[in-house]
């Protein structure tokens, strides 16, 4: 692997386990045994990594998105999926991560919305329609309306004013924003098979 | 009715109408037929009346919703009967005015953020914990996290870079917000009900 993702992999590694303000170059080069001087070759600050990280973690996103498109049978299945990777990618996250990057790292939370308002807001309407052909979603819902509903409430659950990291905990009212959402727009049909894979899933944990 | 109350009421029936920041002073006193310098007698400014027009309306809202808790039998007509206020409060009301208060009158949208904060959230919990009780909602829900959803719903709807007024309509969002959160919560029993008192509403209107 080449030095410059290297360094992007282990400050990932570092900033998921600890945050991002808590984490210094010193502690990035530390631990993969190089020199600070050797980061500083490869990029000019640490809002630099934080950016690039921010970039490769979405790049990972889509990738594993699309991934999930093809693997699955019909938008149930997708759904519950979602939430196992979900499950996946936050349980392990320091709060902090997120809290920090909003804060102290603009650039690097503005891209993160725009690909929420670009890539995440298309799937959302994807999924919406393919639901609804599939008889699985009602078809009388606002698609515009709720499609953005639950954009917005992805950024939501990282809302710490709302939801105080110290009383809550981001993968439960992401799993539970999730499942209501669900359920609120499902046709009887669907939730019959929504709980079957439910009760499914429960069983596999 | 004493003058200010007058100047109050006045004043409401122009923002609705108009908005708030297009209705001037001289506006109000032309309307009532009595002179700017009546006003200034009883107002310091337009902020003091888009104050008192808040203070007013929030507790015309405590009024009703209390009167709604007294005469509905089960949380579903609550929430069904809750919907029928909204329309009527919202469907003639310029969606300027929100935006305006929230824009240029803080200390009237504190208000009302204050009111949201203790008044709705507190009617939320308890619609929530008395339907569980009734067997229409389902007692697996994370009621603190999605009583906090759907109080963010009720701000998320006035989100003008979110729906963008031109291409969205106040009221349809609140509606489709509360009746998506309301299928979203419910047991089978509950939608059962929740949807036959919905085709009731669609046949009375």
């Amino acid at each position: 692997m080449e030095i410059k993702e290297r360094i992007i992999k282990k400050s990932k590694e570092l900033f998921f386990r600890y945050g991002v303000k808590s984490v210094t170059m010193d502690d990035i080069a530390h631990d993969l045994g190089i020199s600070k001087k050797t980061i500083y070759q490869n990029f000019n600050d640490k809002d630099e990594i934080v950016y690039q990280v921010m970039l490769m973690e979405l790049e990972d996103d889509k990738c594993q998105y699309m991934h999930l498109s093809e693997v699955t049978k019909n938008v149930i299945e997708k759904l519950i999926k979602m939430s196992d990777l979900l499950r996946l990618h936050i349980a392990n996250m320091n709060p902090c991560t997120v809290f920090d990057i909003k804060r102290y790292y603009p650039r690097s939370w503005d891209l993160f919305r725009k690909h929420k308002k670009d890539f995440i807001l298309e799937q959302i309407t994807n999924e919406l329609r393919e639901g609804i052909a599939e008889g699985l979603i009602r078809s009388e819902i606002n698609l515009d309306v709720l499609a953005l509903l639950r954009l917005e409430q992805v950024e939501l659950a990282f809302n710490d004013e709302i939801f105080p990291p110290e009383k809550f905990n981001i993968l439960d009212i992401q799993l539970e924003f999730l499942d209501h959402f669900t359920r609120g727009v499902m046709t009887e049909e669907g939730l019959k098979i929504y709980n079957q894979y439910k009760n499914q899933q429960k069983h596999d944990k």
